[in-house]
Formats: C-alpha cells, sequence, structure tokens
C-alpha cells in the first residue's frame, strides 16, 4: 500500500511518501481501495504540531477517506467487495451519544488515517455512502457533514420554519446551509466575502451578512429576524463570534459549539445563557448512525457536497497548504 | 353576531342559522370577524350526534376558523385591531404537553366554535396566521394541520431523509404531505382512488399506492424501503390500517395513532410494537406552540393549504353533507 | 465446556446435558466461567417451542449468564482475566435505539446462550456487574432487569415524583417496582396473590391491589390517584390489561408495552390512546448503555435482585418445570 | 394591604413598610393572604441596585412567597379560598420552554412581587403547595427550588445512578442535593466550610469538598469518580468554577448553568465542552409544570426545604443584610 505519512517530524513538509506492505485481513475486517480523501483543519494541525491528537508515530493522517472494498476478511456481513464506502471518523462510535472511549478508534489521529491507497477497516467503522456521489464527493462527509448534522439534527431538533444562522462559509458551514435548506429552514450566513456570500445565495441562503463591513452582525440577525433572534447558531467560533451568537439567538434558543477552526480565540460570558435559557451542545463529529441518516438525506434530496478544489494525491503538501491559506469555499479533495 | 348553531336537536337539518347579541369584552378578550371556517369530521359528528363533545346546548359548532380582531378588551397586548388571526383548537394549551384541564376550552365542543360572523376569544387562544394565506387557507390549520404537525414534527422528530407514509388524503393526511415534502423526508401515500394519487404526487409524494389495487400495501412499503419500512406513519385509522402499519415500520420507527376519521373500527394486537421496539404516540391536535412553530414552517415555505371546495355561510349545511360524502381531496372551508 | 441444550427436539424434557470442545479465542474475544444463569419466560418458550425465536439447533439456551472472566484473546481491552461479568442480551447492541441487525444476536435464540459452564463472548457483549451482587444476583440481569430499566427510564424519563402501576409479580415487574423506589416515584402493584402484595409492599410498594378481589383494578388506580390516573404503567399484558391500563393512565403519561409473558392474549381499542394523548413505546430488552447504566444505579443503591428459588446446573429441567407452573416472586436462578 | 416596597430610591435602607389599598379582583384573579416570603440573590440585587430587574417603581420586591386563598375573583376554578398556595415566578411561564414574552410577568421584578400581606393574583399563577409544608418551608420553592428542578430533571434527565456535582451550599445548591438524593443518584458537594459540608452529608451527601483546602477540586471530583467524572453539574457560577466543572464532567454530561449568584465573574474557554461533548443549557427559574411535578416529589418524599432563619416582616432590612453576610444555610425566610 502506498501513503502519504508523518514519520519522525511535524510539518507540512515533512510528510513522506512510502510504501508499507498490506497486512493480512482479521475477523470482521475489509480492505478499502481509496480513491479520494478530503482535509479537515484538523488535519493541517495534526500534520503541522501533531499535539495531542497524533498519538504514536508513524502515523497516516487524515479522517476522511471515499473508495470501494476490495476484500472482506472472515465473518464480515455488512459490506461486500464492490461496495462504496467511507469510514467513520470514530470507529468504534456505532451508535448513541459520545464516550471517551471512541477518542481511541480516531481515524488520523488515534490510529492511522485514511492518506493511502489501501486501508483496512473493521466493517463496523464502514458506511455506504449515497449511489449518485463520486468518491471524491464521498470523501468530503466524514467528519464536516457529519459534524454539521449532529449539530443541526441530532443535537439541534431542527425542523421546518426554522432560522439558523451559520458562520462563515468552511466546510461544516456550507453543510449546515444544505442541511437546513433540505429540511426547509431559512439560513442567514456571514462571511468577510460578498462573492463568497453570493455563492452561498446559489446554495440557498435566505438572508447573508458581509461581517468585515457590518461588524454588528449579531444585531443584524436580530433585525433580520423582527427581534426575536435565530432559533439555532451553528456557531464555529473564533475570535468574539460567541457573544454576538448569544445576542443572535432567541430565547430558548440553540448554539452547537463547533471548533472546527482554531478553537475559541477569546473567552465568553456566559450569563446571557442563563438569562435566555439557550442550550450550549459541544459537537465533536458524530456516530455511525448519524453519518447513515445523513447519508439517507443527502441521497433522497441528490445534495452534492461542494467541492472547492481537487489535487492529485502526489500534490498533497500543496493541498494542505492550500487549506492553510483560508481561501476555499467548502472541501478540498485528493484523489488517490 | 350572526351564528349557525345547534340549539335542541341534531342533525345536519337541524342546525339554525340565529342572531346573538355582541357580549362585552373582559379583560384579556379579543372579538374576531371571523371570514371563514373550516370543516373537520370532529365537527360533522357533533352536529350529527353531539356525543362527549357537545357538552352542553345552544352550541356553536365548529374549531377551525379565520378573520380579523375588531376590538380588544382591557389588557390585550398579543394582538391589536386589524390582526390577521384564528383561533386555537383548545384555547387553553398554549405550551407543554396535553392534560386533562384542556378539553374544557375545546372551541367548538366544551365551548362555543367559531360559525359565527363575530366571536369573542381571549387573546391567549389566537395566534396570527401566515401573511401569505387567505381567511378560508387559515382557517383550515387549527385541527387539521396541527395534528400532523405534532405528529409528524412534534412527537415524531421528522428530519431530512425519512421516509413517511401517510394514509388517504383527508385533511391531516394532505398536510402531513405537505409537512414531509417541505422537511426534507420522502412520502408515501396510499389512496382508493388513482386520481387522488394522481393529485398527491403533484403535492410531492415520492410513491403512491391504490390500497384497493394493492390489499397488501403493509407489503407493498417494505418493499420500497429495500425491506426495511418506514420511519414513520401518519396512522388516520380505519378497519385493519393498524396491522398492516406494523408491518410497514421499520424497528425503532414511530406510528403517530390519529383517530381523524371514525376512530379505529377493528381491534388490533399489540405484539409487534414491542418486537420492532415501535412507538406509538397519540396525538390530539396541539398547543399555541405548536401552531406557531408550524405557521413559521408554512410561512417560509409559502405554503398553501389543499382547499377542495367553499361553500358560502348560506350553505353551511350542505358543506356538512358534502364532508358526509367523503368525496374530497383536502378541506372543506365555509365563508362567513 | 459442559452444555444444557436443545439438539433435535424440543420440550423440557428433550433438553440434552453434553460436553463441547472449548472453542479458540479470535480477535476482541472472551472466555467466561459461567457461575449462574436465570431464566425468563422466553426461555421456557425456546426450550419448549423453538419458533422463531430458535434459528438453528443445536442450540444453547439461556440469554441471561454471569461469571468470570477466564481468558481473553487478542486485542481485548474491556476485560481481563479474573474480572465478573455479564453477558448482554443483544451481542451487538451496545447503545442508541434498537434496529433490526441486532435480532442476529440474540444470546440462546440466534445465537448459543449461557447455560453451559464456558462460553465465549465479544468484550464488546459484555458488562461488569455491581460490586455487591454474586453472580447468582447478576445472573437476573440482563433480560429482565434491562427491558424494565429501558421501559421507566430511557422510555419512560421516570422521575421523582411519579406514579408508576407495575402489573403482577414476575422478574421484569419486581425489578420495575424496585427502579421506581429508588427513583423517587411512588409504586402501585397488582397481583391475584395477597401475599404477593405484601412482600410487594415490603419492597417498597405504595399501594397493591388484588385483581382477584378487585376486577376494575384500573378504575382503582384512578381513584388511588385522585381521580388523575398514573404516570406511567409497565404494561406486561395478559388478556384485557391494556384496556385498564389506558383508563389507568393520566393524560399524555406513558405505557411501556412489554411482552414479557404469552403475549397480549386481547386485541385492543386503540382509541383511549389518541384521546388521551398516550405514549406506547413497544420495549425489548435494551442495549449495553442501558445495562451499564443501571448497573451504575443497582451499585449506588445496593439494590439486591429478589431471586425466588436457586437450582443447581443438573435441575435445569426442574428450573423450568417451576417456572412454567408460575408461582414464583422474582427470578429463578440456576449455579452452573 | 401592607407592603415593604421600593419607593423611590434603591438600597437595603431605602426600603419602605407602606399601605396600598386593596385592588378589586378581575376575571380570573385570586386574592392571597401571604404567610412567608423567602429571599433569593436576585432580590437582593433587586433592592439594592434595581438593575435590568426593577423597570419600574415603587416595586414590591421578592418572587417566592406562599399562603392562603382569602377571595376569589369571577371565572376562578383552580383554586378555592382556603386554598393554599405559592405564587410561581414568571406569572405567564405555564408549561413548555422558556420565551421572552415571560420576562413582563416576573414577580418582584417586571411586576409587583410577594413583600406583602395580601397580594392578588391569576390564578393561573399560582400552584398548590404539598400538605407536609408549612407557608415558610413553601415560601423556600418557587424560585430556588424551581431552578435547581429544571436543571436537573427537566433539562438535566438526571437518573438513578447518575453522580451529580453540587457547588456549595446556597439555596438552588441544597434543593439540588436534595432532589439528587431522592432520585436515586450520588451527590458531590464543594464548601469552603467543614461544617456545611457535614450538614450536606446529613441531607445525604456522597462525598463532600472543601475547596478552600482542595483548590483542585475538579481533579479531586475524577478521583473520587474512577477517572471518569460526573454525569451532571449544577453550576452556580463564581470565579473560575465552570472551567474545573469542565474537568469533572465525564463526556457527554451535562453542565446547569444557573446564575443563581454574581453571574460568572471570569470568562470562559468553551473548547472543553465541544471536546467532551458536553451540554450546557442555561437555566433561568421554570414552568409552573415544572413547579408542580417538583411538588408531587416534595410530597411523596416527604422532603423538607432547610430553611436557615426566619425572621418577622419588621425585621425585612435585617433579613437581607443577613443574606448579603453569605452566612447561611439554605433559605432565609420573613413571616408576613
Amino acid at each position: 500500500m502506498k501513503t502519504c505519512e508523518i514519520t519522525d517530524a511535524f510539518g507540512i513538509d515533512a510528510l513522506k511518501f512510502s510504501e508499507r506492505s498490506d497486512p493480512p485481513l482479521q475477523q470482521g475486517q475489509a480492505r478499502i481501495r481509496v480513491r479520494a480523501v478530503s482535509l479537515n483543519y484538523r488535519d493541517l494541525v495534526t500534520v503541522k504540531h501533531g499535539g495531542a491528537r497524533a498519538t504514536r508515530l508513524p502515523l497516516i493522517p487524515c479522517s476522511d477517506g471515499a473508495g470501494e472494498v476490495v476484500e472482506v476478511g472472515p465473518g464480515v456481513t455488512r459490506v461486500k467487495v464492490g461496495d462504496r464506502v467511507a469510514g467513520i471518523f470514530f470507529q468504534s462510535w456505532l451508535a448513541g451519544d459520545i464516550t471517551a472511549a471512541y477518542f481511541a478508534s480516531a481515524l488520523g489521529g488515534s490510529i492511522d488515517g485514511m492518506l493511502a491507497d489501501l486501508v483496512v477497516l473493521h466493517e463496523d467503522g464502514l458506511v455506504h455512502f449515497p449511489a449518485h456521489m463520486t468518491p471524491e464527493e464521498a470523501a468530503t462527509l466524514p467528519c464536516a457533514a457529519v459534524t454539521a448534522w449532529q449539530g443541526q439534527v441530532t443535537k439541534g431538533g431542527m425542523k421546518a420554519g426554522d432560522t439558523i444562522l451559520v458562520q462563515g462559509t468552511g466546510g461544516v458551514s456550507i453543510f449546515a446551509l444544505q442541511f437546513g435548506v433540505m429540511a426547509g429552514a431559512r439560513v442567514i450566513v456571514t462571511s468577510s466575502s460578498d462573492e463568497k456570500l453570493a455563492r452561498a445565495r446559489q446554495l440557498g441562503a435566505w438572508e447573508t451578512i458581509n461581517y468585515k463591513t457590518t461588524h454588528a452582525w449579531g444585531k443584524r440577525v436580530v433585525e433580520l429576524t423582527n427581534g426575536e433572534g435565530v432559533d439555532h447558531v451553528v456557531e464555529v467560533g473564533g475570535a468574539g463570534t460567541l457573544e454576538q451568537s448569544f445576542q443572535a439567538t432567541r430565547f430558548g434558543g440553540t448554539i452547537s459549539l463547533i471548533g472546527v477552526l482554531t478553537g475559541f480565540a477569546g473567552k465568553v460570558d456566559p450569563n446571557p445563557v442563563i438569562r435566555k435559557g439557550l442550550r450550549l451542545p459541544g459537537i465533536y463529529v458524530g456516530s455511525r448512525e448519524m453519518f447513515e441518516a445523513m447519508n439517507k438525506a443527502l441521497a433522497i434530496q441528490h445534495t452534492k457536497p461542494v467541492i472547492d478544489r481537487i489535487f492529485p494525491f502526489a500534490e498533497t503538501r500543496e493541498a494542505l497548504k492550500y487549506m492553510e491559506s483560508a481561501a476555499h469555499f467548502g472541501k478540498i479533495v485528493i484523489t488517490v
């Protein structure tokens, strides 16, 4: 198997293209021919710094990949050769709520990830991806899309008629926009780029706010909603966003906390949470059950993930540097 | 105020057109100029038989009406003169789950209903209806639409990607079809009429089943869903439907029990409920909070209720007889 | 390994005591020295009739067993040699809601069960049982106790101050009584035996009803609750019980459907479910997550399961016949 | 009616004892002879500073009072003369989730409160208090106890076997301790006083931590729970507490945010909320439905609120100053 991995040093340029021998399949395992991998900010941090995530070296990074099953081990019943599948972020989080135990099975962190042409995963850690998607499109789903789904649907209980605030146009945010639209909600999108906001409108955004020209975007959201505030904020963090999100949310509303980018740069005063009776669930990707429910929605709606740019495997380092530039709208994909 | 009421005898032809003096407004009350009333099967039963519902005579029947506020009493803050409003079914069920106490405030049953040109209601018992609707359209909402909403959204937790089974094309069922479509679900509709099924498809139904020609519709639903069954059945009852609904529903799925028509003619064996871990919530209209959430969804989606036919006030008896014939698709409305 | 199994014929007397060779451990598996097994009505039906449950022969029956880990296979991390564990009913139902897939992993039905001195299970299918329990006591938990827990806690949302109706004094019902008491609820118990009702009072029952002398027990429950009805019924079925449970439950209350005995002999009219806005969740055992949450409660409260009688392994047939007699109060256990 | 009110200046010593004429009863209103009032930190702040809460002057402060009905207006059905009742904090929050509209009906803030011998309230804003309580005891319930109940039960879903962390020994915290014990949970209490911790143990606390001698109480909680953390923190705020609460809570656990004291002095980094998948609901008192459910629990368990000290009406100023000293354990009550 061909891999691109962190061997003994961190940094994008320290990534090595290697060959490993293909391991034999054990009970319940399947071999996947990976066709595409997508990048998340977490992968960039892992490659550059390792940190708490990369618990051992060498490590194949990247949680998100899709391809087809090329071999199955003994006792496998969930998949068969030829099936088009993606891996789930936490290989052992099948259903229910998060537990600490699942962190030992995080792809591209606690265990080897998807940046290889062949990977071996337990059948329980796979989902079939929607028939209308290419592997490149399916590779965008495991982290960003499942995160948005858990935030809006599983924890957020989004329903038709809700108003949703989505911050920026990164991977999670674009999925959140698409999920909001498909669920009959109306979605407000913020960005610092009018061009990106125009694209958000094409994807169905109801209103958009350029936070560079409208600094008090929380106040603007309140105006747009007749003084009431939105039902739900998909909060992806950054300096000072949470204070304005508190303002932008209606009494009894929900702010899904998603640390997709750099984490929350500033600290926040939680008093408005109490006064307004807000709900603040922390969201960290999600379970296989959530992934499969999401896939049904994507399949029924024929929704296509928004891919910004596709890089060949040999240009993995360039792909990571492109992510670093934060110029993208939607997902960055590497074909394998 | 002009009314059409049950005075001393039951039966459609015993309904009387009367004049009553306009009562003064008390603390918190508003006077509504009713523009339209819609009929529910419950109203037909009340007019014909009274039964448990009509607890006193004379009684102005009909729970569903919409119009505009023409006068407000002392202390009123929720509405003002000119507001376009509809009454809520249980005048005292504002939020939360059902309680026995709310039954004493059922419009057109425990208390006088909406079949009059002027009615007096407490401001708490009113909702503003969506701006894109006529009073005739808004008059269809309080009973049938709120029932479907509670069943699918509040109790059912419907989400994008779900598959919903809707039985027939009566008032509740058509709303359930529309709510399913707007929420990103796919909806299967049954009917005995291919013409009605064709109209259901125009409204967005994914699949349709003529239960006259496909008696084993439960089995057909399982086939349509690749052997899995639907996530949710909006069960409106009738002879033998529940057994097939048990078959048609996936493990862990939900069947909302709605006694919209004649009640359940047959009796049922609850064992499949246990084996499949089904949820069977009983649904009886809903609260003001549900009504208002639903109105937001209808407004955002610009959804129009499906009206079968509109009768003038003077032809109220004919409207009830038309309902009795069960020929309608959608709602029957009376203009006042 | 010594087993007691169904080989080629059904019936209590057709059970055979056999020897099987000990299988090697595969990835993730552990070998358990079973110390005790408890009986459920389902085991009796399986031994006598097989039916849908026993999908292959020979079959080692019984879902419920407890003992200690004597050997672990490669990759095992959840348990170690010496750990005191019990098996979970559905070996693959770890968390979340029920799915059809889990039925292929039902102990003592779809796969071999616990009626043996040694069994091999995947580590995922094991839970540690509370330190204050003997293996005999722990063996009572996997089916009956988890069923009651799912019904009352997971699906029922039982809280302090609730009033719970428990029918009879079988395994599930006694656990339901104990769970109700520990949660700060008050529990009403029905039985045909004043002696059993006296024992139920010793376990903390608030009120008891002898349904032989008080046929209209549903009405009696309403009286005991000042006309309101109970919040929750743990419905274990039998002829005509569900109708009275409808009567006994408050508006908006919950009836957990548990087919613990013979299933529901009669059929039922679901109309009261609608009018009263009842919730009827079907309950079929439960997940490992539920089992572990329950174990925490049992451990904190030092609750002891109620064991009626303990039989030695050699008297397995007598134990099953004793269960058939329905004379027991609490659980029947076999030591291995 | 005799009152003690804020007339034209803030400050404890500026409170005035006055006489007002008794207003006539309007539709749905009842007159209550207040027997006892309890103090909350919010009342102290209102008297001293007014702030956002006291929206008009003169204002009768204090949200919490209990007594008996002495007169009922037209149309009253929920209460009758002689009934022992308490007022609900938000007079219009009857059921469901919080909305902005309810704030206009906050007793002792938006509208006159309970610090008077006679008050007039709408029957909807009253609950019957448990029979085993004196009016002094019942007067402790409306704010502190309902807050704890919403946090632990309604939003927290507390169940037997949970481990709960309660901070300090103020009004909300003592109720949280009592609710935890009655629900079969085990409760860890923190305080700076060993004497108060000893009293907490008498009330059923499982473990106690003196945060003056054990600064790293979050770490200590993790040790006490075998490295897992608690299921639920009832977070009452103060400098730096939230960071340690994040540490003390298990993955997927809940921290109910309750701004009972001075609000959160510091600001907090929300990243642990995301990584651990925590839930952070903001809690602001609660609805009548919650109050009534809580009363059932208190009545069944014969739980007595913990009263620190009772002051006569004439010493209202002293009572407020005593609260200011923060020496109390449980509630401070004024008899009227």
